[in-house]
């Protein structure tokens, strides 16, 4: 890991349990996509900014371990840093932690794409960023 | 109650249900918003329809009562019918019905928006099916 | 209102937003549950807490106004207070507020149930809170 | 493949979709749990009837590929079927397809635990419906 991960505090709800009374599978990737976008937003590049830049970054796959639930009123931290990249795509390793526990373990590709969802390099400021930030992630 | 009322079953899976194992009570909503969905486009004026058209149906008020819960692999009902309108309002009475129990009862208040989140009236061709099939609903 | 209402902040992700870039309308159910939670996990009597002792709060009525929208990467306030009491029910004000603009005002009566769902008194503790608190509120 | 796979419809509805006027990733793995749980419950292993048993199924892992979006008012179809086995592992084959595009495509690993979320074996019943829908998957 190159460069400090990104860290945001998750506070479980009943809106992310289910009756199995564990946060239900899906919502961990809410989480994860929160942390992605403060991560991200941190560093001057909120999704809300891309977008009004005609750009978006879309999951194009993702990986997930899920390794032990999250509980009602739990609070969680979504840990996010940048594996690699390359002119096109963006992975990114994702935890989401329980203090020293991982529950969920993650590998997210990003993709940015046009309003249109055709395919594009990944933006040059962003570029910029990645090459500063995280230098050996360049693959 | 005037003209026949829109009928969607609904099927309980873990997405919907929390830590109580009940069904949670915002996923209610979705229900219904479903139910009203296929109320309207089986009358020719589903969602998508109306937003190529640039105007949007969109709640201004929801008055629920949650009166017996739903639970994982529950076969629901979402009951719709048009209670009353105006030139700019329309109410929805639906209930979500499990056999024979009502389980919620809603009051849905319906304005119509353009795309720019501007107040107009209910659109003619809308306003001309109410007419014909509901119409002692008009006030 | 009598006391201090509970204040808590909510940003809005991806997730909370649907395809006519706002905030879903069910959504904001969760954003008010969000506030009670912790409104009442500040007074002491969290609803995992209250849990345990085998005690739940659900909703049993809920009287919405949508009057204006919720975007991505907006930070809501959720704004909590006690409205009114009796031996049974529990009726709160809650407003989602964006900077000065209400964006979604709820009247939220609560019902306290046995795990059995049985109906039963507001809890002695949070009953002498409530007296303590918000003693206009006994009606 | 073996077998039949599972074939469950699935509507798109605004709760579904984001505010880039597509599905919210995250709500894909709904739309993947309630193949799987239609999936078993055709089997006669209903996710409700194995909670009755005090054994859950789980998620372990999920690669998850996206390929293309599907939209409000979209009708896409789940379909399931099963990779292969071990005595705690069963993966599925999923895919979310629109028409003859493939939207989605997903490994899913489950595991099976007592309501302690203590790992066993893939109960009796399970394992003898797959060693005869599923010969080929025993690896």
């Amino acid at each position: 890991m190159t460069g400090t991960p990104g860290r945001l505090p998750v506070k479980v709800y009943y809106e992310d349990t289910d009756s199995l009374s564990v946060v239900y599978y899906a919502n961990y990737l809410k989480y994860l996509e929160r942390g992605r976008s403060e991560f991200f937003a941190d560093a001057g590049f909120a999704p809300w900014a891309l977008n009004d830049d005609g750009i978006i970054a879309a999951v194009y796959r993702a990986d997930l371990t899920f390794l032990s639930p999250a509980r009602l009123g739990d609070t969680c931290e979504v840990v996010t840093s940048v594996a690699q990249y390359t002119a096109h795509r963006l992975v990114l390793d994702q935890s989401i932690m329980l203090g020293k526990t991982r529950l969920v373990k993650a590998a997210v590709t990003l993709v940015f794409l046009t309003q249109g969802l055709e395919l594009r390099e990944i933006p040059p400021d962003i570029a910029r960023w990645l090459g500063e930030q995280w230098p050996n992630g360049n693959v």
